[in-house]
């Protein structure tokens, strides 16, 4: 596994983001009118036409490239399905990070997120607090830790709409790494999580 | 909670997936392009125009609309961020079932999912079991099933590419039902998962 970082400057990744971030959310909004619309039959073949033609223009799909870099030895990895400011499946989430070890983030899901009506899917939930008690475990993504066991309690459905998460390390044992987190509403906490993460092998001996 | 479900004929079910599921594929292409491309400036400022004007075409954004029909009784969630042939975050997963209770599905994730280089992110792994799991619980969306507690164990890491899910009922108990479910690539097993998953209060009289 290659886990190796192209480091770039603070400079260069803020003209990185500010380039893709609204092209990505130009994407997101096209999910969100794919799932949505009444278009007629007509309407949808010519929009889909023009998404080919968006496709075209972009060079193809393309291969996967080196989509992972760091900014003064912190990664930014921008295809994080959860995280990344170039991949239309993420929120995004912002992360943010407080002086005692608390990792939080606040944020709006809409109905491409949806499970039963109205409320967040619950593997969306669990998507989302896996990725930021990841970021808790590993400071940042700075050290290789793979989430080990998970385990969620919902304690009531999650409305759509705005949300924060919140992860904390609860302790350490040897290369095992434990994290709480928890997912609330403005009217509370609606999930609980806790989560063990490993450190493999392989980077044991680093320290 | 709004909980009911347009019925439609199996033949314009058939019609509304072959109209939107080519419109959603391209959807997807464009989500992986926008990741992967290394498009200068101009030609990502030219391919986001012609989004826009995609979106435009579908007439925006859109409100949430009915994305809940059944065909012979079987909802068809089309929104779903796993199931749904409308939503382009999902893969999206096919599901099978056996008449021993097994819910199944073999499916391709790429580096959209990914967490660790090469690897599927345990998030996403955990969005698709709490989904084919549900699925299990709540035969196929016929009864309203909400996950309760899920616990997964990563046994190794789970390859980008050809995966399979599997998901069955190990026991009911009055408003509990209780789920295994796990993952595996061509070598075997690397996730598993228990869950509960509860009946709501609301609809327990029902039987």
């Amino acid at each position: 596994m290659d886990f190796s970082f192209e480091e770039i400057s603070a400079g260069e990744h803020a003209r990185l983001k500010a380039l893709y971030s609204p092209f990505t959310q130009s994407v997101r909004r096209l999910m969100k009118a794919g799932i949505r619309n009444a278009a007629d039959e007509n309407a949808l073949r010519e929009a889909q036409e023009l998404i080919e033609a968006a496709i075209e223009k972009l060079g193809g799909e393309g291969d996967s490239p080196q989509m992972r870099f760091a900014v003064g030895g912190r990664p930014v990895v921008w295809g994080n399905p959860v995280t990344g400011f170039r991949n239309a499946i993420a929120p995004p989430l912002v992360m943010h990070t407080e002086p005692d070890g608390l990792w939080w983030s606040e944020f709006e899901l809409d109905d491409a997120y949806q499970g039963p009506p109205g409320w967040v899917h619950g593997g969306v939930l669990a998507l989302v607090l896996d990725q930021v008690m990841g970021e808790a475990a590993s400071d940042g993504l700075t050290q290789p830790k793979f989430t080990g066991t998970i385990t969620l309690r919902y304690l009531r459905g999650t409305p759509l709409g705005r949300l924060r998460v919140e992860a904390a390390i609860e302790r350490t044992d040897g290369y095992k790494t434990f994290v709480s987190g928890h997912m609330s509403d403005a009217e509370g906490k609606t999930v609980e999580a806790e989560g063990i993460f490993i450190k493999p092998a392989w980077a044991r001996d680093a320290g």
